[in-house]
Parts: C-alpha cells; sequence; structure tokens
C-alpha cells in the first residue's frame, strides 16, 4: 500500500523529523515522514522539496491537526504533490475524507480502541497505535504498547502499525506478533546522524537510565519527558497539586524547541521514549535499518528452530 | 528446571492464588503458585497442604518478603517441603541464600534491571521482570512489560519470566520474542473459575474498558487499581496534592480484601492488570492454559509461514 520494502515507518517527531532524516529512512527501504508539528507552512514548503531531491522512493508527512496553520500546511501538501498523511493529535473526520478525495493515503496516530474504531470510520486507511511508553505526547488513557496492540487488532479490521517501545527487530517481531502489520519508530531514529535533534539532546538521551522518563502534565496533555531541572519543577508542583493554570504557566512555550532543538538541557522539555535505555550509540539511519531488519530476520529463524 | 511441561506460571496474587487456583494451574501442565501475601502463616500451611493433596505435579509460594509474620511464613514453607519459592517486594539478599541452602529454587520479582542484578548476585535462580500494565502493587520506574523484558535480557544472565500485559498465546510468544524463557500470568488467572476472588469481583473486571485501571498511590507504593467510587476519591486527594499522611488515612487497611474477596466495588481496592480488557469470560484453568498453549502455536506457525 505505502511501496515500501519494509513495514517500517519513522515517527514524524517534533525538532528531529526534517528531509535528512525523512529522506534517509525512505532511501534505507522504510517510510520517512516529515514532522510537520515544528514546523511554518513555509519551512514545511522546503523541507518537502529538498525531501522530493533526495530520494525517489515514498515518504510523507505528519500533521498534528491542532496545528495553529493547519489549513496553510494542508494546501502545501497538496501543492508539494505530497501522497502520504499520518494525521495526529485531533478529529480524524475533520479532514480524512478531503485528503483522500486529493487521492492521498491517510494514517491516523491513536492510542485506544475507541479512536481507532473513530478513525476507520472517518475513512482512514492506515492505523497507527501508540503505546504509553512513547515519547513526546501521548494518550490519557496511558495503555502499554503490549496491551493496546491486541486491543486495537480486536476492534479493528484496517491495517495496524505498532508504536511505542519498539527499537529493536526483536521488539519489531514482538509488534507483529501482537498483531501489528507494521511499525513505527521514533526514538531510535530520533537519536540517528540525520536527526534534526541538537547533538547534545542526542548524547543526553543516550545516556538516560531505566526509569528516567515518566508522563508528565496529566491535568494538561499528558507528556512523556526524560529528566532533567525544568522535569524536576513540574514534579514538584505536580506533587503539591498545582492547578492547570498554574502548569500552564510553569510550561510557557518553546520547551520542546529548548530541549530537543537547541539542545538546552536545563529548561527545555527532553521529549523521548522510555525505550531510549536500549539505544547504544548515535548511528546513521542506513545502519539502524540494516540492524534492525536483521535483527528481525535472526529473531524469527530462532522461533523457528523451536 | 521447575518440572513443568509449560513455561506458564501463575502469579501469586493475594487473595486469589490459594490451593484451588494453584492445584489446578499445576495440572494443567504451568506452575501454580499460592499468595502468602495476604494469608497468615497457619493459613498458608493449610493451603500448602491442601494443594499436595490436589496435585502432584510442581507447586510454589509467593512470599512478599515484608510479609509481617515473614519468619513464621518462611518456617512454614520448610516444614511443608516447598521446592519452589517465589519472592517480592523486598530485599532478595535477606533470605534467597538461606532459602537456597535448604534446597529450595527460588525466583525474585522485578521491575528493573538494577533489581535484578542485586537478585543474580544474592544468587536467586530464575528472575521474573513485571512491566507496570501489571495490576496490583508495581514499581516505582514505571517501565512497561515491552521496555523491561529486553532490558533486562541485556542486563542478567538468569532464566528470565516475563510478567506484565501478558493474557494471551500471542502475548506469551511476543514476550518470548522480547527475550524471556517464560511467562508470569496474573489477571487472567485472577478471572478464571479456581481463584478464590469474589464473583462479584470477577465480574466487574471483565466489564472494565480500556483505560480503566491506573497506577494511584506514587506517593506511597504505586499500584494499578480499576476505577472505582475509592479510586476517584484517591485520584481527587492525588490531583490536591495530598500528602503522604493523608493518602495512608485515606487508604486505611484490608482495601485489597474488600475489593477482592469481599466483592465490595465501592470502598475496596479493585486491583488487576491492564491486560484485563482482553479477558473476555470466567473460564476454567484447564481452558485458559489450552487456549493460550493453542494460540501460541498457532502464532508461531503463522511466524513461519512469512
Amino acid at each position: 500500500m505505502l511501496g515500501i520494502r519494509f513495514p517500517v515507518i519513522q515517527g514524524g517527531m517534533a525538532w528531529c523529523s526534517g528531509w535528512k532524516l525523512a529522506s534517509a529512512v525512505s532511501n534505507s527501504g522504510g517510510l520517512g515522514l516529515l514532522g510537520a508539528g515544528s514546523m511554518t507552512p513555509e519551512v514545511l514548503r522546503e523541507h518537502i522539496r529538498k525531501c522530493h531531491q533526495a530520494t525517489d522512493r515514498p515518504f510523507g508527512v505528519n500533521v498534528p491537526l491542532q496545528h495553529a496553520e493547519i489549513n496553510e500546511i494542508i494546501e502545501i501538501l497538496i501543492e508539494e504533490g505530497i501522497k502520504i498523511v499520518f494525521t495526529s493529535a485531533g478529529d480524524p473526520c475533520e479532514w480524512t475524507g478531503w485528503l483522500k478525495g486529493k487521492g492521498m493515503i491517510v494514517a491516523h496516530v491513536v492510542s485506544s480502541s475507541r479512536q481507532a474504531q473513530k478513525a476507520e470510520k472517518a475513512g482512514v486507511d492506515l492505523i497507527v497505535a501508540e503505546g504509553v511508553e512513547a515519547g513526546g505526547h501521548n494518550g490519557r488513557e496511558e495503555t502499554t504498547t503490549f496491551c493496546l496492540i491486541p486491543s486495537v487488532r480486536k476492534n479493528s479490521s484496517l491495517p495496524l502499525i505498532a508504536a511505542g517501545g519498539i527499537a529493536t527487530g526483536a521488539g519489531f517481531l514482538a509488534a507483529m506478533t501482537l498483531g501489528a502489520e507494521g511499525i513505527q519508530i521514533g526514538t531510535r531514529f530520533a537519536l540517528t546522524q540525520e536527526s534534526s535533534a541538537s547533538e547534545v539532546f542526542k548524547q543526553y538521551c543516550l545516556e538516560l537510565g531505566e526509569g528516567a522518563t515518566r508522563l508528565m502534565f496529566r491535568k494538561l496533555v499528558p507528556v512523556r519527558l526524560a529528566e532533567n531541572p525544568f522535569r524536576r519543577q513540574v514534579e514538584e508542583a505536580e506533587a503539591r497539586g498545582a492547578s492547570e493554570e498554574d502548569l500552564l504557566s510553569l510550561l510557557g512555550s518553546g520547551r520542546a524547541w529548548m530541549g530537543i532543538f537547541q539542545g538546552d538541557l536545563s529548561e527545555g522539555e527532553i521529549e523521548i521514549g522510555q525505550v531510549a535505555t536500549l539505544v547504544e550509540r548515535i548511528q546513521t539511519v542506513e545502519e539502524v535499518m540494516k540492524e534492525i531488519v536483521e535483527e528481525y530476520l535472526e529473531a524469527l529463524f530462532k522461533r523457528n528452530e523451536w
């Protein structure tokens, strides 16, 4: 359906997923996604054009439906000939029909079976189901990948992409075993050479231990953050029962940009998945894809020997 | 090592895991565990004797190391000829050497690689690694099964049992794919005919939707609870930043007994795993074991056809 060699999709992550990352993933046989969430419409246009130049394989764009300039973003997808759109963080009914009318393949990211059923009704072609171990913004129900994938599989007949906690070939095979047809990888691609995240952010994430990321801001929009001075402030505020307004004021704006793109380890948000503990070094996208596919086949052959 | 046919262990759960459940699991080819956490020493002795009468296959006892009468509990394990002990909720250094000196096989339940390494140093024979999706008491690091199993696999060379979120044959195979040698199932066995939980509790758990369980009491000992009037009180208290003392006083005592054993859906703690959404009906243990093993083989053969 997507015209790719391996059912491995690179998550469209704010401040990480520019044309370098997306084109490298597509050139390695997966599906690269530009992350429109952290782009203005004109920046997105530039990334789409550069991505077209850098690869002749399919790539797509992840569009958070609550983007402040959503109309302009969608306009640019059409103008620049984008054929694959992954929508997230919003109501799939708003745009799915219209995008499909323009001949696009539409996937929608969900964190529950209820959302998956809503997306299916809205007419999307694929579902991405993301467990609570994923980095960055997250669903309110806090369902883990191990519980979410079989549940969505049971409640939807659409092709299903598993996301959240997947960084290795064994994880790839385990997700397929739970009922997925493909996987979406965020964290491991965020920590590749081609990711546009700050090198300071990447190194910091490589060194995180188990338990270093937590779901924060449950009273606003839940987001998985690694420990740092800013998160400690949030923890303290939440422990004393801070109100939504207090939390909004503490959050301020541009924290993800500061943490991920500027590498401000003190005041920024360090958005990364729980599975960062399994990522050992910064590699190229090509190395990552090769390792994941080889590990996947190895794990599959090992099973066959039982 | 355990003398069982299938590497499927039934979690030793408070108020669920008496001799009926444990002997049924052992008779079906898995490993049944008595849950000493909710038993006085003399009640445990009675359950061990009845379990010996009900099965000639191996079974074990789960012992939370913080049990108020731990010395008497251990004494009874020896007197009644128990050969397999699963310890949890405490320091594995305290009893492991002593128990092994008595010829017992000792497993320890952990929620992090750090705890796994500590247990390995203490000399345990097996590790049970339990993800945050598990019901009841839980680790502080909130690592999910999908992230925890590969991480513990990487950091320990001991035989590894995966727990948390596993209720089906596909989950069984996925856990093995992530690096486990066996699985421990709690929730699905808690909801069998042979479980000593109240029928009211079992029916309530069957009807839970996705997102119905949450980790509560993070300021005390984290515990996964299903939604009910008592949990709503806890949520409100936590949202306004209640202190440890306030939470302890709200918790009171005997809440698990009320919820699980008495079926008090209003004032009791409904301790159950996130994977309850995948459990569709109350079955016998034999039916559950047969289904899980058949689904496992089916999932394995499906993989082989790729």
